[in-house]
């Protein structure tokens, strides 16, 4: 449950609007369910969690793929089908949570002859991640091909669901494996949800994980949202961001975005393996990249990053001059 | 979770791909979930049921709409928003179910500037549902406008879900409401999901209810859908299908779509108040229209109508002779 991320650089008007609508609604949805025991988690981040009558929790999430925003006509429908799925995993690995089941929805474009290798590969996919589908819809018409792919999970048992509300000061800053060039390299059709990642943070720190959320829209700008959501300040060292090898700079890797890694926080008395860096068993690297701040008085919550040059620079700004190349 | 109903009707190339499609979906789906007891009823029927670890069943259905095919552009956000999230909440209907909650996604045409609007009407008529939206996704592209909407329910609490499946030979055959004229007359844009009456027939007839499903495609094809689900034949009589002022003849009313009206089948033993013609105690007529029958040897189940003729025919191919039209 995000805003898109391009493969082609949206106008700003584009961007801008859609920030302002998901502005609007988080405004108007906030505190919707405030007086609803049911609801622990209403909308606004990365996936919602309601309780059945039982007291069991869930965790719902929902994703949309389109053709020419986040995967363009060289994609297979194997990786089409694959990404969509990814994308809402991924947001049950932000919570810490397990996979359950799925629905799936296709828009085809008139004429669309690979409909039925496309829901293969969903269901595929979907069984592989450990979210079955067990049900969906299919439309036709002058439209982009967009599959629409709902996820349910359940969170940690013992951890419960891992807000990104959660960040304390005095927290230190940590992200999975490394950022940057997905869009350029192809890896946004290839990543790896952090479910194991995800479950195993929740396993090894308890309540000492404090906030979690998946980088979807690139570390400034879900830092910022992070920031926001917890009221603090969260600061990061530009120098140490985990960067791939084709990715040039700290910038970069900071604005790009379709990372699918981890962002999370945790107490500084926190027992992860050999602090910074280290690694998860599946070998997936974890690196310390900053600190949350309490913010001084009259300062808004937000992300900062300290450049090479030791200046100070909102990362919210950097997501968007991406964003509105 | 079904093929849609156009507005204007598709081409037969369209149609046919579409329910060779479904075809193929749920052929590679049926067996799914067999072995999993979590999962009561998988793909194919109005909703899919799943079961949570501890014993809560819940439904679970999604549903497209897009612009040009369910609606076109007279249509209001409220009659957009209102439609999207009624198809779904059909689906509740259909097993018997009470809303629980729903998530909605939108792609909106770029420069479209009544997404504040849509959504929060989107949330006005899911809360009115009884389905609050709990998560969401925005994207926007060069697309027709298309509301996804998933919503979970839970199915009647003595009753159960109630399949489209279970039809026995011997059974009455029902349908509430009125049929036909619902895209020419706009009825398809305010139609009351039967969510009262879905329930109160399960209050009523308890486990002598045995199949149920939403009219979402015409009482013509979706009947015949009952009858290969159920493995038996329906007759239906054409004399006394119900039919709104609007509807020139049981021939449209048979393959109109878009009623959102049940369609079910019951014990002839059941205590159905005034039997045929009768009410619920919302008003919603309920029409006695057919009966059901063990298919003979060689007959392949199947629906079928006596005319006024007294001949026999199929209702799939009246439901095709309208969508190819």
């Amino acid at each position: 449950m995000s805003a898109p991320s391009p493969v082609s650089p949206p106008t700003s008007t584009d961007a801008a609007d859609e920030q302002a609508l998901l502005e609007h609604i988080q405004s108007r949805t906030r505190d919707l369910f405030a007086a609803r025991s049911d609801v622990p988690v209403g909308p606004g981040d990365d996936c919602a969690v309601v309780r059945t009558p039982s007291g069991d929790e869930l965790l719902i999430t929902v994703d949309q793929l389109v053709a020419g925003v986040h995967f363009d006509a060289s994609a297979t429908p194997d990786q089409i089908a694959r990404k969509a799925v990814a994308r809402s995993v991924s947001d049950i690995a932000a919570m810490g949570g397990r996979c359950w089941f799925a629905t799936a929805t296709a828009l085809l474009p008139k004429g669309y002859a690979q409909g039925a290798e496309l829901f293969d590969r969903v269901h595929a996919h979907a069984a592989a991640f450990g979210c079955p589908v067990v049900g969906g819809d299919i439309a036709s018409g002058e439209a982009p091909l967009t599959l629409t792919v709902t996820v349910l999970g359940r969170p940690h048992p013992a951890r419960g669901a891992v807000l990104r509300s959660g960040a304390r000061a005095g927290d230190r800053v940590y992200v999975t494996g490394k950022l940057g060039g997905s869009l350029a390299s192809g890896r946004h059709l290839a990543f790896e949800p952090r479910v194991r990642e995800g479950a195993w943070l929740c396993d090894t720190l308890g309540e000492r994980l404090h906030a979690m959320m998946d980088l979807s829209d690139g570390l400034g700008l879900d830092a910022d949202r992070m920031a926001r959501a917890s009221g603090v300040v969260i600061e990061l060292d530009a120098g140490v961001i985990p960067q791939h090898a084709d990715c040039p700079d700290w910038q970069a890797a900071l604005s790009d975005g379709e990372d699918y890694e981890l962002l999370f926080t945790c107490d500084p008395e926190s027992a992860l393996p050999d602090a910074c860096p280290g690694e998860t068993p599946d070998g997936t690297s974890l690196r310390w990249i900053g600190r949350v701040l309490a913010p001084e008085p009259g300062e808004e919550p937000h992300a900062r990053v300290i450049d090479t040059h030791g200046d100070r620079r909102p990362t919210r700004r950097l997501g968007y001059v991406h964003r509105t190349a």
